[in-house]
């Protein structure tokens, strides 16, 4: 099974109360009308959680969803943590129910829908020794409406993870259709060139996780320079190192894709530092 | 209340069963995995069946879901009908149940969902007077491997419809991000230039709808070519007329588009006698 594909069992809250199905009527069914979070719980405590708050009410205002209260989602942790004090959690809120039709009923509630399931089990080398990845072909479309926003319409997620079965792959490479490399199909990607970062431009499409965000914060605080540019194959194939970076995976170092191999991982290292260090106690 | 939003009562079948909820790791929620068909069921009948399940099972294809027996289908109509032989019914098939992560899980069963609601109540005039139509600023992103498909990834289209509340305008047209008009937030378009038809090519976005694949056969079986080609605005205002089609509005006439106004609808009434017609009678 691969390590990206969890089928554990979960534990779920809709609006508040523990349950396994939401109303068939929903428009985060019908049309992917909503958005989500996925993120690390640890010994009861969420992981930069102020910055997947932010990021989640930043992401609702894009699509004119009101986000949850942070104290209603808190108290759905709470409940949760309760019975897995380790968990990942996803969090999704959709525009809510609504009748046939893409117009927004005038009387809308969103509804949120709090989820654990068991931490994924990757191994521990990933972080240490790198790992194998590789370009997708399926392409990213230019959309800069919905770029950045981590949005329920993720089909050219799943038709570019569909390119590969060979578990010893952990990840793939997406470029857009302008073939800059944008992100991978669950990660942020970080170039190392001469002791500087660098990460795509999200402007016309991927997703700007938290932890992207992050890592461009305090690379700043700590005098590393980081620029948000346009990277092409050519140009990550010829940095120093490859960064993958998530709410779960942390930042592993890319060991190889097709024939370029990495094998010193100085500043993913460091980066990991950071991330443990940036673990928010507020919650 | 606009007309193309429809609250009233529902009556759904899910994998054959009455059902108001669908079980909340459907990977159609998480991520819009999946496609849906909307059609006009009259005295029992569902309209232009077999195109409609052809393209079911074809955009399933693109999506490498395993689409549902017909025979199934036809079953839950006639539960369906049973109690409500006038109604819209809205077909969605997902990839089913699937843990968190975009790989698709190996035993994956995909769901169906049929949900009958009553017939839109469009005003008569409509389709013999025309309608006014507005250019919505959202634009529609150039993804080849979807284009055509009627998926659950329709945010382009939720945005797009949030941009007027004015109940005059009875539809917007969306142009891709090179310009090119591709359709209306819910329907296709035909141009009528010099007694010939022109539809937007729809190989880089766009929903190829059932409606606009029988008026392209049904016109060439009566000597009317039809082209399928780019059109830009100016195209489109030029034209002698210009037409909005799906399963439940027919063939409706432009009366107005900003400035442009249109007062002959020849060949928009002659598309409705075709579609009139072609109803099949083998359901």
């Amino acid at each position: 099974m691969p390590a990206d594909l969890d089928t554990g069992m979960a534990l779920t809250f809709v609006d508040g109360k523990p349950a396994d199905s939401i109303p068939v009527d929903d428009r985060g069914l019908a049309y992917g009308d909503g958005v989500f979070r996925t993120l690390a719980v640890r010994a009861g405590r969420a992981l930069l959680w102020k910055r997947h708050y932010a990021k989640l009410a930043t992401d609702c205002r894009a699509l004119a969803i009101t986000a949850p209260d942070e104290t209603l989602l808190l108290d759905d942790l709470r409940h949760i943590t309760a019975d897995m004090p380790d968990c990942t959690l996803k969090i999704t809120v959709t525009r809510g129910s609504g009748g046939r039709g893409y117009a927004m009923p005038g009387t809308v509630i969103p509804r949120r829908i709090v989820a654990a399931s068991p931490l994924p089990d990757y191994p521990a080398e990933y972080a240490t020794q790198g790992v194998n990845v590789r370009y997708c072909a399926q392409r990213l479309a230019l959309q800069p409406a919905l770029a950045g926003v981590k949005h329920l319409n993720r089909l050219e997620n799943v038709l570019a993870r569909a390119e590969w079965q060979d578990p010893s792959v952990a990840e793939g490479l997406l470029l857009d259709s302008d073939g800059a490399v944008i992100e991978g199909t669950r990660c942020n990607l970080f170039l190392v060139e001469q002791g500087k970062l660098v990460t795509p431009d999200l402007s016309r499409c991927g997703v700007a996780g938290v932890t992207r965000d992050a890592i461009i914060e305090v690379a700043a605080k700590n005098g590393m320079a980081c620029r948000i540019e346009t990277v092409r194959r050519e140009r990550l194939e010829a940095a120093n190192e490859v960064l993958l970076v998530n709410s779960l995976i942390g930042a592993w170092p890319v060991a190889r894709i097709e024939g370029r191999t990495w094998n010193h991982f100085e500043t993913a290292t460091c980066v990991r530092k950071w991330l443990h260090a940036l673990a928010d106690p507020s919650v």
